[in-house]
């Protein structure tokens, strides 16, 4: 029997699981990782009141979730100041960016991002059969005014723009990204990625303008509200914009329970800022043992420190391997120049008093 | 400051919560239904030994779930005796459903259904600016063999087929849907929907054929096991088909306690067919109710009984919303001559108490 042809768009795409979670690396190597600093997790974890939250909702696990989010929308309403026309909820910030990439992305359709940036953007726009089109990092950081340049010289219908970034934890000011939203060419809508804004220094998120069409601002409960595994995370923007996810959206697609921890996460901010307090201390810890070995940790606004290793990709691998050899989960960024480094997340000391053991010994074995 | 284009496709899809929740419901009444009987969930609720297995991995959700789904892959391939290749794990069958449609439509592209079948499927094949093409009911089964005919005419690249079917309850035996699969056209895949497969009696699912590349059955933990809110489902299917869902899932789009819930809830077999009992018991009560009340119940291989009232749409609807505004929460079907029904899900005694209670009320307030 023949196959029924995909579409031309899916047809081109790769069969291949994109990113390898450290559950297949472990199945791999037999044994489970001793430390898991390589997913930007939060290793401290979510709010007791959250886990309270979570088995209250359990038993209510064989009702769908409210659609509407309701709940969850109004009070984000109230945490940011904003109506609760200007927040879509969704199955994760990664849902929410394939959503968006689907309004705006079809074949032909260019779309801007920093080489070596959110690869989970990336296959999103492909996977629509976008035309990506890249800028160099400078000095480790995205680079607005490049991005911009791009933008009108592609005719980009989108902009991505982390900050923080991810993979190099590097962040600008928030007079900057003003800047950068005031440029944004006439047809082009920026899509900011705020997922590790909490962890950034005051003065590194502008203010939120809900009046503005050419803005989506995304946030997660994955990184400081430490539900990566929940699965949920939210959009901000002008009301009639993000009305606009409501057309594509998997109306029932995001987990009860989910909504309860997101709610519970929201409420508990004293606890969101012991963890913003504790994933400093643990930048600093990281940054001292990188410093110890001789490497050099970038400044970071989020909750890893990516160090650099003072040599290329393939020495940045090896170091990696060994680490992960040794039962350290890292990862690394996937691109020249940035692969020179490997990313670190912040987790309790135990784990990082692993790392400090293990950092040494696959140094010394590189030679 | 102007608007940025959606695609075509997205412009000219509804910006509406196409299916409004209870929850939505219960906010514009004020109070909260007394019976959630519309839905299809299972109000028995799920095993004891999933609340469980919740609550231990509870304190586990801040990591990401393991992309490839290996452990609940391997259980599902043990209990249907297929391989794990055979089997891709999704974040609920709606979202499975979104996959298919993305990987097989594109604008012009026919799909087959029947009208008033699964409407989220429809949602989906509208949003990729698919052509739905819709044969009617025939005795309010599904029509096969009119699926078969109209998807030849009409060079339909996919045929959805719901066995049971949903909102009527009906179903075909696994000999009719052999002969369906048998009769598919070249150019053609079956979507076959058995999210209500569990309840239906022996001889209604044919047996599993991985080696069939014109065909996905799809099935969930929503129904019979009781995890509506948990979002978490799958498809079988041959081995090369079901490797193309990787090109285009959120490989992270999985609930990670939904992962330990499905696992619990497969391993608990005794559990589900205590289920499976007492949705038979509560759909003849059900069907008892309606009788006691002049109406007339249908046959149902599903969790639910779909209850003809004897007159015209119209009719069903002010008897819906009469239950409704007593505080039961029931749905219909949305086409004619389905919509002379009302649709009943299966649930605890308390819960059809009030069912029992409130609809000779409601009868009677539409003299």
């Amino acid at each position: 029997m023949s196959r029924i042809p995909l579409t031309p768009v899916v047809e081109a795409l790769p069969s291949t699981v994109p990113f390898v979670g450290p559950e297949a690396l472990e199945r791999k190597r037999g044994v489970a990782f001793r430390a898991r600093l390589g997913a930007n997790e939060s290793g401290f974890g979510p709010s007791p009141r959250v886990i309270e939250a979570i088995e209250r909702a359990a038993t209510g696990i064989w009702k769908y979730c409210d659609p509407e989010n309701h709940d969850l929308k109004q009070a984000l309403a109230r945490h940011h100041g904003v109506r609760p026309e200007n927040i879509a909820v969704g199955e994760g910030i990664d849902a929410l960016f394939g959503y968006a990439v689907r309004m705006f992305v079809e074949p032909g359709i260019a779309v801007a991002t920093s080489l070596g940036a959110y690869p989970t953007f990336n296959f999103h726009v492909n996977g629509y059969g976008g035309r990506l089109v890249t800028v160099p990092y400078a000095q480790d950081r995205e680079d607005p005014g490049a991005l911009v340049d791009l933008a009108r010289r592609e005719t980009a219908r989108l902009i991505f723009f982390a900050n923080p970034d991810n993979p190099m934890g590097s962040w600008w000011s928030a007079d900057a990204v003003a800047e950068l939203i005031g440029k944004i060419p006439e047809t082009t809508l920026l899509i900011l990625d705020e997922a590790y804004g909490e962890f950034a220094p005051d003065g590194t998120l502008p203010p939120l303008d809900t009046g503005n069409p050419k803005l989506l601002r995304f946030r997660t409960f994955s990184k400081a509200y430490g539900l990566a595994g929940a699965r949920i995370g939210y959009v901000i923007g002008e009301a009639a914009l993000v009305k606009c996810f409501d057309k594509v959206r998997n109306h029932f697609g995001v987990n009860r329970l989910a909504q309860a921890a997101a709610l519970a996460a929201l409420a508990d901010q004293a606890y969101l800022h012991e963890v913003i307090a504790r994933v400093a201390s643990a930048r600093q810890r990281i940054s001292d043992i990188a410093r110890s070995n001789g490497l050099e940790p970038l400044p970071s606004a989020t909750n890893f420190v990516t160090i650099d290793c003072g040599s290329d990709g393939a020495y940045a691998k090896r170091l990696l391997d060994g680490l992960i050899s040794l039962g350290i989960f890292v990862r690394m960024p996937g691109v020249e120049p940035l692969n020179r480094c490997i990313r670190v997340s912040s987790a309790p000391d135990t784990e990082l008093d692993l790392f400090a053991e293990a950092l040494p010994q696959a140094l010394r074995s590189l030679g």
